[in-house]
């Protein structure tokens, strides 16, 4: 902890025009925004109506009528608000600019006096105020308020809405903490410790930092608060399907501090873990920066899918054992692994490890990717990596896996977060120190960043995943400092030319460092990206003896638009020849894999099983796509893990 | 429907003297049903109260407090009472009866004035009977104190309950039916249709089998009772998780003469079919028995294990579509192959066709025998093919599975069911015609039969399934019938013996038949047993290229006691000789199959998957054990079907 934590470059001074990704952060304001809008307004004739303005206007006072929705309603609104400030800041939208003041005025008319701001418990329960933490989730909508308020108050400059979060945050930090006649508790669901810290960034004020850490440092004490608070006697139960509460749910089953293995609900483990994260940077603390890290390894090496996604129980949408990865009932919400990219990307800023970049390039490309269809308007939430659609049944074990993208969803945190992540794209790509420049993921772009007094402006241009050929061109100004560019754990051949002569460098953590005095050197990065088998530890009892492809960051799969129906019998032979064919005309334009396989042959009897039959396998050719691209063409099976012949 | 259906021997005409199946039979009455009984009456003190005869003496008004547990709790008790009936007809004990004398006389206390038998109605809603036929379980609960009359009447000639029961059933009577003031409802969960035939039968009275016909064809007519029930603006919901309620998980999703394929609740669904066989037979109703046989089809050809465990989805309890059979996640419940087993041995009666037989015999001896411990005081309610103890959670998507076996449940429909099955297990045996004789299952035994008025006494000794061989003589008296000997399907190289010398008979319908006068003959059966290996069909998507042994009816399997961990990892060579030792120590004397194998090498890094490991296979030396008698060591891993090498 020797070295300042690096940061990301404002939105704003970065220029994203990249073949891959255009299509998102060109679909987030053409499509997804003013869908979300017409959704979060209940103006889409075939979607239930979401309440989510109405609920504010009824708080406001403004409507008659009945809070409708699931208590934590509040954060689609916000989180929308999020995306859009974050898209204003590289796409300039007086109308939207407009439509988001309007909101967050009501929002202001809808908060109480004191700062109070939930529109569940103040027209619902309004006499329940912080007495459900384990399930209300108060804390988690005044997280996401917070966090949009930062992002708009970067972008726009007003403060209205960063004021309102003010509020809210002062009624906090006077209504928890250690001192006596405060509530001793912490959130059920982590989210308000990560937005706290934004706060306290955004405003500077050391309270909203304290509190960050007194909730972190809180959770899992014993005895534990949720269980004492489940035995009030008059706790309400808002989801009885919790009961009996396990704390690890939570991740309030002991101390962060001594925590080992990743456990619990998903979504809520990696927000925690993204606030440890940055209290561990701000604070210098190298025993929280230490738990991060076991934590992290635990996660990554040994239950995070290929995709990765993580949370591998349908039920309690959470992580289970290691190798428990079961591909066709798991639930890798999408939200998890956006949950997974931030807490990645801290912890590359801390560590100034690009291996932490290979896990959030490898959720953002694959995970994230499929939580959304091309054309914008239809999500995942769950996110198998084997479907076959007959069993995805409602009233069985498998009713929370969907075979396809859903229009909105009752519990609907996932599609806003998207929109929020893919317009805050351009975050991910670069970190900047004092000296120092890492470039994380290779995204076409122009970059201007003030560094040493001088303004640098970095020019990336690339088809990355297409090829691994990255050019970089740096108007430096004469500027002089250390310019790391990640090495994927995946590329072959790596190798750097600077103005046209190969450059022997150093690799450090997994970067290519050059520090130099930057005038207006071109940079050219290579690598082989082809396609690749990846194995499966026989200790993961899903997969024994499966194979998976993957190029680059992208993992591929096989869908029955391709290869028929039936994809579990399908065989690969480890050393087939796999050949990638690119296709301008499907799915927008990808790389396919093609290769030769087996598929079991079908039998002459509708047994289940048989003692007379036996395995034959037929030659077969597949086709294999990116599984961030499935499911946007007709409904079928699809499979990641196939067998190998072995 | 030419002839008439063939009928069970009394079970006090058949002694069981079985190597096999003795453990169970001397099991029952002298372990089982004393502990049974003394956690109904909750005196073992680390079994949580069942409350079962407390219940019964509160609403006698002998004991104050309130009702507690299940609203189906009485079945417990009537299940017991059915099972101690059974055991009473062919090991009479003074004592036990007079126990079961005073609970008989108990109930009769605990019944209404106007018939009414119900502890949780009686005592909880009076106001509400019938009210809830969707998930009250009264008439369930009216079904199983009738089966244990039917059979108390048959073992001790007494009536005191079968005259509760009927007043109970003249109550059905006068409450159900097609005439207008009537409820023209139907069980929630099948079961009471099954027991009016028993009253019928027992009784005469046609009242009861109109009855029975009555629920079974108003089933699933339009509109749906239960979605009508479940609008009443006072309803009472007591199982919300049920909602929104699916009519198929009742079977009553359409009329059940158009019933295709089997759906819902695994255990309603074969109990309703046990009826249908029933009403099938005794109207000579073509139409119903070709439903059965549909159902029965689409059951054991595509959604039945090779265990003979039924119901793939652990959420409800149910079938969910052709060839999902997951192993490690299944319900695959008790109670549902024995309603499966007594399905099929009414099939076997209706059609006199042996392949019934099969899936009932790998019924009991697989899922059932599973079902119970071999020291008899331990139950599992969930019978997964697959077990990998560390990811049996609670909280999870798995949290039903128990990697070991349990003392009681809350929920403990399935030991008693245990009890009532072995206890009547000689039932299963023989099936009796005008002049036919049905021997079904290879058990050691001597039974009399009265055979066109002459007393028959056949006396059959086997090892079997250590052996295939059987000798039956058989002291006719001069009697003239056909005697039927059942070909399983696994027997090769079947062939019979009459006095010595080689029978050239005829096969029907997997029967051996031979007719002729029986004075005192001597018939030899053998056929060969060995060990085989299973394929799985393609389609079953859990099980590609999987594996499984079996010998005669036993499914075998690995367990960790002999394997050690990670069994998902291993492969066999379907050409691997399997070679077959007896181990007179091992789980009371059993048969191991012993052979070759692979396990996959575990890997140099712990990482969930890689691009560099791959697979290598190491030889093992495998043994398997009988599946029925698994988890009766150490806790551990277990596994039915195996990776092959293809």
């Amino acid at each position: 902890m020797n070295k300042k934590v690096t940061a990301a470059l404002p939105l704003r001074d970065i220029q994203l025009d990249d073949r891959y990704w255009n299509r998102y952060t060109k679909l987030i304001p053409d499509v997804v925004i003013p869908y979300q809008w017409r959704v979060l307004n209940d103006r889409i004739p075939d979607v239930p109506p979401s309440y989510c303005i109405r609920n504010l206007r009824i708080a406001a006072g403004e409507e008659q009528g009945e809070r409708q929705g699931t208590v934590f309603l509040d954060t689609d609104v916000a989180k929308w608000l999020e995306a859009v400030a974050y898209s204003l800041s590289w796409r300039p939208d007086s109308v939207l600019e407009k439509t988001a003041d309007e909101v967050i005025s009501l929002i202001g008319r809808a908060q109480c006096d004191d700062g109070y701001l939930n529109t569940y418990y103040t027209l619902v329960e309004p006499d329940r105020r912080w007495q459900n933490l384990t399930a209300g989730h108060e804390l988690y909508c005044a997280g996401h308020f917070m966090e949009a308020a930062a992002a708009y108050f970067e972008t726009t400059g007003k403060s209205e809405l960063l004021d309102i979060v003010c509020r809210l945050g002062d009624l906090l930090c006077q209504t928890f903490g250690p001192e006596s006649g405060q509530n001793h508790g912490y959130p059920g669901h982590p989210e308000v410790e990560l937005a706290l810290v934004k706060l306290y960034r955004a405003t500077g004020h050391e309270r909203y930092m304290e509190l960050a850490r007194y909730f972190v440092n809180t959770r899992g004490k014993s005895p534990n608060y949720f269980i004492d608070e489940l035995a009030w006697p008059d706790y309400r139960n808002i989801y009885p399907e919790f009961q009996p509460y396990d704390p690890a749910y939570s991740q309030s089953h002991m101390p962060v501090r001594q925590q080992e293995t990743v456990e619990g609900h998903a979504v809520r483990a990696v927000y925690l873990y993204c606030a440890m994260a940055d209290i561990a940077g701000i604070d210098a603390d190298g025993e929280l920066l230490e738990r991060c890290k076991i934590l992290w390894s635990n996660m990554v090496d040994k239950r995070m899918y290929i995709t990765g996604g993580i949370g591998s129980s349908g039920f309690l949408e959470r992580f289970t054992a290691d190798y428990d990865l079961p591909n066709d009932t798991c639930y890798a919400e999408t939200c998890a692994s956006i949950g997974l990219a931030q807490f990645g990307l801290r912890m590359s800023r801390l560590t100034r490890d690009a291996s932490y970049m290979d896990v959030v390039e490898r959720a953002l490309y694959n995970t994230v990717r499929a939580g959304i269809s091309l054309e914008g308007d239809r999500y995942f939430y769950v996110n198998p990596l084997e479907v076959w659609p007959d069993i995805c049944m409602e009233h069985t074990s498998r009713a929370h896996v969907k075979p396809v993208r859903q229009k909105w969803f009752d519990v609907a945190c996932c599609p806003t977060n998207i929109a929020r992540t893919f317009t805050s794209f351009g975050s991910y790509i670069y970190s900047a120190g004092e000296d120092e420049l890492f470039v994380n993921l290779f995204v076409q772009n122009t970059a201007t960043i003030q560094m040493n007094d001088k303004q640098v402006k970095i020019n990336l241009k690339t088809d990355y995943p297409r090829s691994g050929n990255i050019s970089l061109v740096v108007e430096g100004g004469g500027a002089e400092f250390a310019l790391y560019i990640r090495i994927p754990a995946f590329a072959e051949n790596f190798c750097v030319c600077i103005d046209g002569e190969k450059d022997i460098g150093t690799a450090e953590n997994g970067y290519y460092r050059i520090y130099r005095q930057w005038n207006n050197e071109q940079i050219g990065v290579s690598f082989l990206i082809r396609p690749r088998i990846v194995y499966s530890n026989p200790l993961v009892r899903a997969n024994v003896g499966k194979v998976a492809l993957i190029r680059g960051p992208e993992v591929y799969c096989f869908e029955e638009a391709d290869n028929r129906d039936d994809l579990a019998a399908i065989y690969l032979d480890p050393n087939t020849e796999l050949m990638e064919i690119w296709d301008d005309s499907l799915l927008g334009g990808t790389m396919c894999i093609c290769c030769q396989g087996y598929r079991l042959s079908p039998w002459s009897t509708d047994k289940a099983f048989d003692i007379v039959q036996s395995y034959q396998k037929q030659p077969v050719s597949l086709t294999a796509i990116p599984y961030g691209s499935w499911n946007n063409r007709s409904p079928g099976e699809m499979i990641v893990w196939v067998h190998s012949t072995i």
